[in-house]
């Protein structure tokens, strides 16, 4: 044991419907208390985990990268199968790795990629309503598909910061940002360095509202020279937003 | 409103997973009760509606159809609406529309197609998890579809036949039963005129054995022949099945 790095990594999958959201909080349950929870039932040790994404309440995540150094003799491949046991079924381990010592889930992360769906149709889904958001007019998804790629590209986001945001800095870098119809689904897909907090939700409702003819399709463009959050649309509702993938220098799953 | 039929029918969705399924009944919440109540609510009046399919406690619906006769004025189309602000929204009412006096959502439907998921990944899935079955082990889809083509055409489904089924005969006639493979996702589909009680579920079982190598791909059609339940898998979870459709003599939607 003592050559090897203690260090794990562990894929997680999570339906956050039932979630404060990723992080510990008094009086509430997270994702994180629960893995931390079945650590201690596993090993009968306390183990502190950080995750690569702080998701919020109601976000979902099936790329979620956690770290955390392992104090037992379990082998590290191992853990996706014995924490599952000890987990409720609204969380999942998919993979569990050993990686090195100096490996750390947020800040050796690359980039991330969410995902954000919204049902349009009339009426909204009933089986899939924790997974989207719901607009009944319909959405022009090729007006909202042109609109964001206004956002690709290193730009200052200060529209984007939601209030009461701490970020050092506001500027971030954004690879790809697409929007489709799948049928009644309209998907929009975002991946980048880093995000500032609930910058994917606004940039969600900001190109729902272009594709309802509410906002002009520049107002994107607009926002990043303004850095005025009045030129965006709303927040988007959190139970649209997945955490899809989180990317590291080496392949790790 | 004395020359028009008053009778309406509504295609419903709904997340089988917190009802007792379909059916009103004592101490437990049914989708049709929700309906019924929403329908109360409505319109001031007592309403019993009949669903053409008695979904299980569990099972899930996308395109159920349900009919009533409509003792108000409220227009048939406009019950979509009205009755989705007093359902809850694991029940969505995704049309209704003004159907002959005769037209009865049961004894009308011409056939039915359901669809099985069986997740088939080795951790499962938490974000899907109350719509699939899951299966860690792998199964060969393409084995599965093989084997299932044995079901199709008129046959006694007596070996699919539910202890305690209370059905005048045991024949069926099934139009297709298909598996296929969507990543991690096994998908079965099948259509047919009308179904034993439980009978998708123990086909989707027998089908998982086949998939498996528990049973042999030719277990099915000897199940025809014997009659015998013994010949076949277990009865696959609930929360894997949801009706599609059920078709009409007229297209309904």
């Amino acid at each position: 044991m003592s050559e090897e790095s203690r260090r794990v990594a562990l894929r997680v999958s999570y339906d956050g419907t039932n979630y404060s959201g990723w992080q510990r909080q008094e009086n509430a349950d997270s994702v994180q208390a629960q893995i931390e929870k079945a650590l201690r039932a596993l090993t009968g040790r306390t183990i502190g985990v950080t995750g690569a994404s702080r998701t919020d309440a109601g976000v979902h995540a099936l790329g979620q990268t956690v770290h955390f150094d392992n104090p037992s003799r379990i082998p590290a491949e191992r853990f996706c199968y014995a924490l599952n046991t000890r987990l409720p079924d609204d969380i999942r381990v998919t993979a569990s790795r050993s990686v090195p010592e100096d490996f750390h889930a947020r800040f050796s992360a690359r980039g991330k990629t969410y995902r954000y769906l919204v049902n349009n149709s009339v009426h909204g889904t009933a089986m899939l309503r924790n997974f989207m958001a719901h607009e009944p007019r319909p959405l022009d998804a090729a007006r909202m598909d042109a609109a964001a790629k206004a956002v690709i590209g290193e730009h200052d986001f200060a529209a984007f910061a939601a209030a009461g945001s701490v970020a050092k800095t506001t500027v971030r870098e954004i690879w790809r940002a697409d929007v489709k119809r799948e049928g009644d689904v309209v998907e929009l897909w975002v991946g980048g360095k880093s995000f500032l907090y609930n910058m994917v939700r606004i940039l969600a409702g900001t190109l729902m509202y272009i594709g309802l003819g509410k906002l002009p399709p520049d107002c994107l463009k607009k926002a990043l020279e303004t850095g005025d959050r009045l030129d965006l649309g709303i927040t988007a509702p959190a139970r649209g937003l997945t955490l899809m993938e989180v990317y590291y220098d080496d392949h790790l799953w």
